[in-house]
């Protein structure tokens, strides 16, 4: 029987299943099957750590659901890695954060990184808190945003597309970027006109997520126990 | 009419409720009214991200609703500081964190301070995650606990007393702590016993988080929102 | 018998006395008495190391000297905290450093905080000496300085905040700033203005060493004397 | 035509060839051709930084031929990385570190690693300069050796897993370490031994090398040559 | 006419002015004068903060009246470094702490150093604020006294040697470190046996600050002004 | 028989030998030998991370070599300090780097520096990974390029001092620095000039390194063996 890999989009609309499935299976280069789920629940997008309180557990729901359902492997497709360390208490099964993913390949990549994303518009020029618990913060250059909402990407792609180069732009020449990061996972199908653009390398966290959960698959490697140890069984009480 | 803080104690069980309401008000010294609720759904207790993710969006709810009952503070009463992120960028009342005002205190009142709590055995000497996004690493001892279930603490309270000074003693001696922060707001009533043996500053969380929350009140400071934006509205959905 | 607070105002000069007593004790909101004295020797103000090197043995002499007369608290009420860690190892009653105070407030109620001060115009985005020794190097966006020397901010106060609030808008919009901290115990009486202006906190360290003080006297935590040892007796040749 | 991965093992001696060949070519799960190569010149192990040095320009030759023959990656086959940076600077086809590979993932699948090596006996509990510039020293735990020299790793196989459990025990309940490195890319074939004793990940840099270039070559991502620019061309003066 | 350089004794005795003359002239290699004083006011010995406090005005004072007497150097004989900063403001000639100039040497010398110091026993294996505000806390192994008082230091040579070299062999073998450095500029004379019997570098730190004021004096060198501005003058009341 | 210095110049030419031994020897204040040789094989000049690499194997040959000749110290006349610590493995005599030299010194002489050096143009506002290996982060302020060749700063002297005061002036005013540290030893002859025009001090690497190996060489200290330990004798196969 093949392997498994399922892809929690963390909002509640299905939206962004269609081109997800069909940009992440293309990553894929072994027999492995790949599906798509969108919450039942939760808010319709993640931008705040508001959104991230809501999705959680419905996020941790559909982890436990998937590695019940026999899935070999799960990732949580948002830049912002909403619920991971949660999902790896909750499975034992490899759970993958798009952010993380990307962020360690871009300090193996280069020596300065810059995130590139979407939502209000701003300049960010020290380490996120995200950043420094990740341990990258030697290699933070900037994080920029374009000033479009997370709800609109789907359309505006040749005007996202602009603004995505622009602002990639500053950050390699004002912030001293040689390598930068896409800061949003719906962001699919930018990089390679981006890398064509500004002869950097351009990181979509999706396509690194599907590829680490499938080297986690077929490696047999997983998340550490010692680190997320399972939870103790005790009485949950949630809306039913 | 007089100002009001809400404790939200974030598990879904009443256990805690009287005692905590009977120790943080003693803890105010102005004519400030303090009550205290539990949530109506999540877990029984907070000892992993798995609990902090199923409790937070009851926390954040709680919030909301205590914000819009004209409560002027609120206290997360968790030594985990579950949704304090969420909370504030929800409300835009003073939304108080214990770990967090127990740990800037304790990295006021000495040079390393280390942090005795319950849970499963265990003794850290590198700073956690928490730690270093709190930005106090440089203040970090050790993190010690003294393998009893938070569940287990209301009972066993000399049994209880003698391991914490014990853990506490291991600090000083063997890990060069000069300051002691309680790991669990449930930890009421053990800080004068401790610091009569141990004769240094043994901090209890509960007692910080509601004098940082009466000076917010009567001061007028409450967190940035700048810094905790309020979230845009979007249809989130929940189960009913 | 009332607990009592001495405010130490490390300059030899009484010019700052009355405006500070008359503040600081509005802050007051227990039964709790606070006095205010200045030194007899030292310099008229503190704005260098060397400043801080004069002043330090007659702040310390001050703090031994409230300890005896039964002070319970003392405030060194100066942003640079001058002596803090020598008073503590001379005393056992809290000493209170309204700069430390007021940057771990900011920690808790912000991202990034900036520091707007007075004295020679300059613009700090590195963390300086204080802030590392803090620990809140993460947290640290700015230091600016709006070019008015110490000794002039007791007048020219319209002038002064607008160019409190200059500063302050350049930290929040070019530095990345969520919240301001006042870099000089004088800059007292701006704070509101300025909050209203720019819509972050804006906190005055003074406010903030007063209820620290009166949180540690009414709770009875002190320092660390493990951290801030008696030191021993010696014979200390003084000129008389 | 089949992509092709080179593995430059970077010793003057071919006792690694056939055992390398064989392992890697078993990680690869796509159609890639691997090639294995060892030098010509230079020491017979890497164990310091004369090593290094000694090695260095060598292994760079080789990845400089690798690229004109049309190698789409390249693996330097040493946990130390040598040469890594020179040879990205030389080259534009992606260039793999073990050590900074298997480093990276350590830090995804746990929250602190220790590395258990080979070479002279020690314990280190300082994060190393290569932990501080790959900038993971907040994940650091420890670094610990076996005691047994490289060039004896290919006999007494034995006697060296029982060495590795036994010092990845002391990691574990010493050090406070969740999940391990292998320091040697020369220590394939005891992964699944010491997962199956210590219950936690053992990670074998090898392994990871091979899975990255192999994600490198199908997605098209490459170090930046704008953080590692391509040499000027100059009159290199080299012994015949 | 010949360079001068002044040596402050930072203790109102002059028990250490003899032995630091022959030993100090004894460092210099070029036709350089070197003088000592000690303070007419301040404590007897330097080590705590409380000390440094009460010293460092008389500091700064000989500082101010060694540069009008024409003297091209100072240094403040003592590895805590006392007044160092105020002294820089004060003056324009190089002043040089021992403190600062042997931690500088032993993070060149070696990996990770070690800090031997008198006074009360104790071991400290995280970095101090002295050592994080000079930057070099990736370098510090631990800190570790011999449990004798400063002032018996000039007596019991032979049991003071005994206590330096076991806790000198304990810092490299179960911290880690690979340099030591002495930490009070009164062990003078221990340097040449520990090395003998320990086999690494036991930096003197007296020795270290003659050579570096020494190096200033001849090349013309001195701190920054910028960084250390002259304080502008204000009417500084003092005891007469 | 006199002490006895050897310079390895770096690069593959003897157009800077002239210069630097006159230079060198200026520097001396002692009655030691300096002599100065540069390689037989490798690049004519150090700009990248494979210049050294191609360098560094006949670096440390005649580091051995002048070893076995008597030499008493070694200086690596590069900014960059290629082969440091091999070299400090391969001898046991001092081997001095004028770059770690001067960073510390720096790093003494003020609070915030930067490097200005030759190149290709560029500013860098974060701390580079040589600047973080050596632990020297929290004092950098910039690393400024002029933009002019390393090969061409023998002539066109004039115009290079222009360049060098124009961007140590932007590193002043814009980044902060306090002090300036000149990126590349072959930048002789300029301190004087900028001092007098920026005010602050201008450290010359060259300078600095023959101090401190000439103070290495009078004092008997040298790096830690215990750091740099002998590599265990090999086969090393190299060309002919």
């Amino acid at each position: 029987m093949k392997p498994r890999i399922l892809v929690i989009i963390p909002v509640s609309t299905d939206m962004w299943n269609e081109m997800t499935l069909k940009a992440f299976r293309s990553y894929l280069t072994s027999d492995i099957e790949l599906d798509v789920v969108n919450l039942e629940y939760g808010p319709p997008s993640i931008e705040t750590d508001y959104d991230i309180a809501m999705a959680t557990p419905f996020i941790v729901r559909e982890a436990e659901e998937a590695e019940k359902r026999g899935y070999n492997a799960i990732i949580i497709d948002c830049f912002e890695d909403p619920g991971l360390h949660a999902c790896r208490e909750a499975v034992s099964v490899p759970v993958v954060g798009p952010g993380e993913a990307a962020l360690h390949l871009a300090s193996i990549l280069g020596k300065r990184f810059s995130i590139i994303t979407v939502g209000r518009k701003y300049v960010l020029r020290k380490p996120t808190p995200k950043i420094y618990s990740l341990g990258l913060a030697n290699k933070f250059a900037s994080e920029r945003s374009i000033g479009v909402p997370v709800l609109d990407i789907g359309g505006r792609r040749d005007e996202i597309l602009g603004l995505l180069i622009d602002e990639g732009r500053r950050a390699i020449e004002e912030d001293g970027a040689d390598t930068l990061v896409l800061g949003c996972t719906g962001l699919m199908g930018f990089r390679e006109k981006m890398e064509a653009k500004l002869g950097v390398p351009v990181i979509y966290p999706g396509e690194v997520a599907v590829k680490l959960a499938e080297f986690l698959v077929l490696s047999g490697y997983a998340h550490s126990k010692l680190a997320y140890p399972k939870p103790s069984p005790k009485p949950l009480k949630l809306p039913t």
